[in-house]
């Protein structure tokens, strides 16, 4: 059977997640539904994705593969499924890398934003869109504390204790921050991620930035690869999948440009 | 009794409007019930605001007015109010601007910002935050058709039918167009408003630049002081009311940056 890639935005804030589950709202779900309507075929249709988000992470770059017999232009699998998607979910673009293409194993890797608000108040228009503190951060300790997680490391202290990855090891290919209006924007890149490890990664940062950590901190928690040494997990409204990466012969299209709630 | 004002930021997609009514949930209720929580007094108390949204509507920079005898520091008119309100309603700010402040009739001008997005594909993370169409903008014709609404117009031709104005003439003392990201924005102010003033506006607009009419006619339908000849009223959800301006003598803060969801 052809396999078709496409490409996802959504807003994970009612969803539990990407994955299916037996009784609550999923991404997968919505999703593996809408495909199915527009392919119109009998039997289950499974839709593999590149990055398994948590229940309230978002999307502007999800990469997600299925197979059918199903022959409809690229127009149906993206405007038509757009049409039995709800709202909080879109479909950017459909391609046909061929059949070797596979959503999770062909990449490369993968690609988050995280977008963090200091602020006395809580954020009201864009709630559920950035992570919130009251506390003032400095930027410039937040970004000397992030270098040395770039590189190959083993990343158990920011691994969530459900991760069901085999091994802890990881590269950190970009990981930087700036200011964008009056928000942090994180920006980070690696062949993958364990569970929870941006948001680890966050939750490690925005103390040092808070001033109640210093800036060797985060190299001790790298070092000890015990997660309970770590901070807190940052919350997932402020956490999007921007890109993943596959290699060019697959020839899908570049991902959309970040989000800018900020 | 002393009068107190606030600063006011909503997001209007869950609410009918401002306005309190019998069956349907509005800003104006949802904060009298959370004011009169904090004043902690029986009886009536009543909100006043400087411009009533509609239903849909944003504001980053509402104000209201009320009178209240509990003497209550600032801090418990903003945290204790926004702990008793929904997520989607936040007070910035509190002041005493003295007895003689009116939220409505002291304002001498209101500041609107609309929020359009041109993609092929509807938002999905920024539905409710931006007006969409799939028609190609080009913004130096709505740049140019702009000009003729500047200065004091009669604007029947951008008024509501149900408009309860006395009179139609309104100044309007800037309006501008520029390209924010993938969006276009236009930003207008005035002494005050007709209803749906600024979604019509934006509606004729959006036609003069997806070239559906010459920019000319924007000044046509002015002149014709008819609504049945304008366009169609642009959708609120990319509306915020973001700037209400008073004489300085009342001291009031200035408003928070214009949101910038592009």
């Amino acid at each position: 059977m052809p396999r078709i890639a496409l490409g996802l935005e959504y807003d994970g804030t009612a969803f539990s997640g990407w994955q299916r589950q037996a009784h609550a709202a999923s991404v997968q779900a919505a999703l593996e539904r809408a495909v199915g309507r527009v392919a119109d075929v009998a039997g289950p249709l499974e839709v593999v994705c590149a990055g398994r988000t948590d229940a309230g992470v978002h999307a502007t770059g999800q990469v997600v593969h299925f197979d059918t017999d199903a022959e409809r232009p690229a127009r149906a699998w993206v405007r038509g499924v757009n049409s039995h998607l709800p709202a909080s979910i879109g479909v950017r673009w459909a391609a046909w890398p061929g059949d070797d293409f596979h959503a999770r194993f062909s990449a490369t890797a993968r690609r988050y934003r995280y977008i963090l608000l200091s602020d006395p108040l809580r954020p009201v228009l864009r709630r559920d869109r950035v992570a919130w503190t009251w506390k003032p951060l400095s930027l410039k300790p937040m970004q000397a504390a992030a270098q040395c997680l770039l590189g190959e490391h083993d990343f158990s202290a920011f691994r969530a204790v459900a991760c069901q990855a085999k091994h802890p090891v990881r590269t950190v290919r970009e990981l930087t921050l700036h200011r964008l209006g009056d928000c942090i924007v994180l920006d980070i890149e690696a062949n993958a991620f364990l569970h929870h490890m941006v948001r680890n990664i966050a939750g490690v940062l925005m103390a040092v930035g808070a001033g109640e950590r210093p800036v060797e901190w985060v190299a001790e928690v790298l070092a000890g690869r015990d997660r309970t040494r770590g901070g807190v997990t940052a919350p997932p409204g402020g956490l999007y999948l921007t890109a993943v990466r596959y290699p060019e012969r697959f020839g899908l299209p570049d991902p959309a440009p970040p989000p800018a709630f900020a």
